[in-house]
């Protein structure tokens, strides 16, 4: 699409519980991009990851998806393990499910499977990853803060990520958790960083340093650039966060943003001629 | 504090929920108002509002509200009633009570009641709602919208309040419900009215047109007046809303917004000489 080529591949960035019954229009999104190629399915941000992969073999299967294999390590001793890597050789993409997202980052970071995934990708493979999977996909990860309540200061955990997008932070079942709160307390501690909530069954796809929104959901992008007074600094950690003047935008299915100027952009018109009435 | 006097009381509106055990500041900003005369505690938001006057009666009897009456009307022929409206008589301030909005409209709305109350405020008395009794203030009211889920464009309902305070558009228990997306629904709407969002044990005190806020949580201003684009007037009820640029202000305790410019004002400056180091 632009003249500074990459060979990356696309990142695709799911808020949590996508649709795997019906139309799995995130699923397919996925899917397509694999050109008939291995899905390595990272299971590793769980605890108890029984029954994962069964769920998505189904789902991926009705998509044509037949060699899907799973990941899981369950201490980082495993990532050096041979037949570990093996699973990832020739793998068209990975998808990282969800659970604890530290488990990801502490499991795996700075390992060869890191590095592995990490080559897979650069050369054009797809990264995907939904919900815990999700918000480690950024250099700075939200690791805890609450949901449904007034944001205290001191309430947010955060820890470094995979860094696969920059400057962006990642929270998952945006809406279904109540979490502007805690995602306006991340952004208010550095306006550098934009902030995306991913509401469940949607995702975004970034390429080419701009993403497009697809699935059922909402995607809010919030941009404290332009903040006027925020709190941050001067406040007790149980103290309410204060802030002025943040950029907010609602996304849906279709719109998009570009990561570099932070400007929202309309669903691309169709090229087909005309659209059918309504 | 203007030169445009004005006789109107205060209006103290409240996101539910507001303290009544401990430091009551909610309440006792209430009680502050009264200069020690009557507070008419209506419960009529209420189906069943057995038990609310007990709960209010000892909280405000803590703080020195000694002459504090319930009115309460089942159905709308009681607003004719000489016994209900004598409660009224020279009240200092009428505190509506939760439940359900509707209720407070259907019920008193256009009848002597609802006139005798409107004139207490415009001789100076303080008029105070919480929940329900918060939403009941505005012009338009929020009536019914999915929170803790995506917003689609055809969840909400809205009808007219009592008018009280205008062109804004006023919800609830804002952070523990997972409010946003169904207020910036609204004010997508016609952003010609803020959305103002109040959390639990939150309140803002309008007085001269313009609110401070109080109470342990944030009230989330949401003005649509730079939105660059949405999809309010296009979409289908099933779709998720989209729209750009919308203006936030977190606010915290201490806080103001001046209701004529928009603007948010910080907290004003102690005038008894420098704070105590923390």
């Amino acid at each position: 699409m632009t003249t500074a080529s990459t060979t990356e591949g696309p990142l695709i960035i799911i808020g949590g519980h996508e649709d795997k019954e019906g139309d799995k229009v995130i699923l397919k999104a996925v899917a397509e991009r694999l050109n008939g190629g291995r899905l390595v399915l990272a299971t590793i941000a769980s605890h108890a990851p029984d029954g994962y992969f069964e769920a998505y073999q189904k789902a991926f299967g009705a998509l044509g998806v037949t060699d899907l294999v799973e990941l899981y390590v369950q201490d980082r001793a495993e990532t050096q393990e041979s037949d570990k890597l093996a699973l990832l050789e020739g793998a068209a993409g990975v998808f990282f499910s969800g659970g604890d997202q530290l488990r990801i980052s502490s499991q795996i970071g700075d390992t060869p499977i890191e590095a592995r995934i990490r080559q897979i990708w650069r050369e054009g493979g797809v990264l995907a990853g939904t919900s815990a999977g999700a918000s480690v996909m950024s250099d700075t990860m939200m690791v805890r803060g609450a949901s449904a309540e007034t944001h205290r200061l001191g309430d947010l955990r955060m820890a470094p990520g995979l860094g696969l997008v920059r400057d962006v932070i990642i929270d998952q079942h945006f809406a279904e958790r109540g979490r502007i709160g805690r995602l306006l307390g991340a952004v208010a501690q550095s306006p550098r960083v934009l902030g995306v909530g991913i509401d469940e069954d949607t995702a975004i796809i970034v390429e080419s340093d701009a993403f497009r929104v697809i699935g059922s959901g909402a995607v809010y992008v919030v941009d404290a650039e332009g903040v006027t007074a925020s709190n941050i600094a001067e406040g007790r950690p149980d103290n309410t966060l204060s802030m002025f003047d943040v950029r907010l935008h609602v996304l849906a299915s279709g719109d998009g943003l570009d990561l570099i100027t932070r400007r929202p952009q309309d669903p691309p018109k169709a090229a087909e001629g005309p659209r059918s009435a309504a």
